[in-house]
């Protein structure tokens, strides 16, 4: 059996995204700049494309501006609110620690143009709390960036609430919510987020597309300078088929975000219930505000790439954290910011889920995974010492 | 007849390259930052791709930065030279007046960091001369960006000259080779280059996918912060199922290039010998030094967007100028640096083409355009008063 259980990473297309894509590289190649009918056939397509992802973010079409991908908006993002507060001599930006990298790396980088950091830690749940956030804030607070969902752990940020109380101390609040969109409700308006992140291949779209939301009245900056596309904010020839295609997909994950919120959550629980029983192991991450499709636990006295590569064998595609960070040696700075200790953190596994997933296979998982961990155990010095009868860290 | 000939704004893709994207969405879907085995596989996939397009570019794998497109990767180049530059207290660019706006507006951007821009003007044939190129670098020049071939006139620059030139006086150089790479011989190691940005759509590859050539070294700068991809210098997962499509393209263009160039060449001349017939009409650019898809002629006493309309509804699909700048009212800053005056430059028309055209079709566009001028010079106030035996501006 082969499990493709890495679905935070990436999805698989769905057939009905593949289909768009490829009668677009086809039919409608026009650049939608084009004046002549080619163009406007595209550029038609790409207005349509807009409009349903607006709808399905509780957007203006206006507020749509195509990117390729997440980590661009989130760059796009963080770069709009510091040059608005830079023009109001505000320089404090204020996060969480467990942001995807592609916000706390741009966090970063903005240091360098005179911006301060505060990083809000999050609980021993992985969540971080709206009051906490608000403590954050200063009088010179340009943004808040909270992320609507982890990427590893699956926790479900206080978004709204966050939202709430920066619309009332005058605070631009952005979302990464890459990991959200398509998976949990999210409605920009009824949230009052101003910015928010989006990445079509979270949710059975292409790669290489994603979304940057921009509440109306703020104007993006410019990370690509060049043409006038996407109303002069985001340069070069849109990326046509494959933003259909994600307007594809996010509908469609839209329109049966219930349906598979409820598949998808039983198949998580199924894993989770399977899972707990191996002996010094933990779920990672709080077990209720959790995206439907997250599980992440920590086996004690297990390496985490070990773990994977030994069930890649057995035909199980997992991960041990981000994606973007594997083949570090680092632990993931998620599990550390739980309060994990470091040689607990290099022992995680994340299994990511879809829709596409199957009830076998999860059995297939709870049957396989504490052989291997009996396996891996077995060959640990480090866990030979804990058979002795001293308190494993996490348990 | 319906005739496509806008391959400048963008072309169709190859069916070879249809089918690489579509099968790697469908099979290889992967994350390329995976330990387990679809990320692996995507990973093997991802670096071929990348061997593929270094070897068509005379580059080393290494060398090769994926990108979102062109614009994007002009961007970055122009950061990096910029960023390099700061370090040794060198804030001077140099560039052509007849460069796409990715670099145009690149260039205006980094003037907010305190850099001064000098655009050296071209000939009256559209080709800038290396001396004067030469004579524009200062002791504090950081870059000199030209482009390999201009996008509206299809002129091709001088870069071997000024590459080697920038080498001498240690400049770094890069060319913005959108419109040349897969149509005209690129390496960038016999030509010296430093950085080099090319984009997939313009030699039927897919949309949204480009390379930043960066030659060893040299450190592209960050635009995108985030995951470790692409050496740590582009964050955000590889769009992959694109990336090998537009390796397969240009390997494709490359292979092809010469029967192409003679091919597509003479179509071009076929059109250019068949519309300099019609009175008061010019070619836009060198005759000789043109790429072998390009024509583009101005011919008094017509409005650029109308002669596109009525050809469109004659079946040709063409443009006036960049596709990225259609729709603005402002004249062609490529035609006006030529000398133009700006009401024969609002007469222009580009037609380019791909081995995808035919004579056939070549046949019927110079039976159509003179229909069509006459029709709209019979309606122009302005040409009335030319007839009168006044001499028109650009003959």
């Amino acid at each position: 059996m082969l499990v493709y259980a890495d679905n935070a990473a990436t999805t698989k297309m769905s057939q009905a995204a593949i289909d768009i894509e490829l009668s677009l590289m086809r039919e409608v190649f026009g650049n939608p700049s084009s004046l002549h009918s080619a163009g406007q056939r595209a550029k038609e397509v790409l207005e349509e494309a807009r409009a349903t992802i607006a709808e399905c973010l509780g957007a203006e079409p206006r507020e749509i501006y195509f990117t390729s991908g997440g980590s661009e908006a989130d760059n796009q993002a963080i770069m709009t609110a510091v040059n608005l507060g830079a023009r109001k001599g505000k320089k404090h930006l204020v996060s969480t620690a467990i942001e995807h990298h592609a916000i706390l790396h741009a966090l970063e980088a903005m240091k360098a143009r005179g911006c301060e950091v505060t990083l809000v830690p999050v609980g021993r749940n992985g969540i971080v709390s709206a009051a906490d956030i608000a403590e954050a804030i200063r009088e010179d607070t340009a943004l808040v960036t909270v992320m609507a969902a982890n990427n590893e752990i699956g926790t479900i940020q206080p978004i709204e609430e966050i939202a709430s109380l920066c619309k009332e101390r005058g605070v631009i609040f952005h979302t990464d919510a890459v990991q959200a969109v398509g998976h949990i409700p999210i409605d920009v308006k009824a949230m009052n987020v101003d910015l928010l992140s989006l990445s079509a291949h979270k949710f059975h779209g292409p790669k290489g597309v994603g979304v940057l939301y921009c509440r109306r009245g703020l104007a993006p900056a410019i990370l690509i300078e060049g043409g006038a596309q996407e109303r002069g904010r985001r340069a070069g020839t849109e990326n046509l088929p494959a933003i259909a295609a994600m307007a594809r997909a996010l509908k469609d994950a839209c329109d049966n975000m219930a349906q598979n919120a409820v598949f998808v959550g039983g198949l998580r629980d199924r894993l989770i219930d399977g899972l707990s029983v191996i002996p010094h192991s933990v779920l990672n991450g709080d077990r209720e505000k959790r995206l439907p499709n997250n599980v992440n636990m920590c086996f004690e006295g297990v390496e985490g790439e070990a773990l994977l590569l030994m069930l890649d064998r057995k035909g199980i595609e997992a991960s041990s954290g981000s994606a973007c960070t594997s083949g570090s040696l680092d632990p993931s700075h998620v599990l550390l910011a739980l309060g994990l200790p470091h040689e607990v953190a290099h022992g995680s596994l994340r299994l990511s889920l879809s829709e596409y997933n199957t009830p076998e296979e999860m059995d297939w998982i709870v049957e396989q995974v504490p052989l291997v961990i009996n396996r891996l155990r077995d060959m640990s010095p480090v866990w030979e010492g804990l058979e002795d009868g001293s308190r494993p860290h996490i348990i």
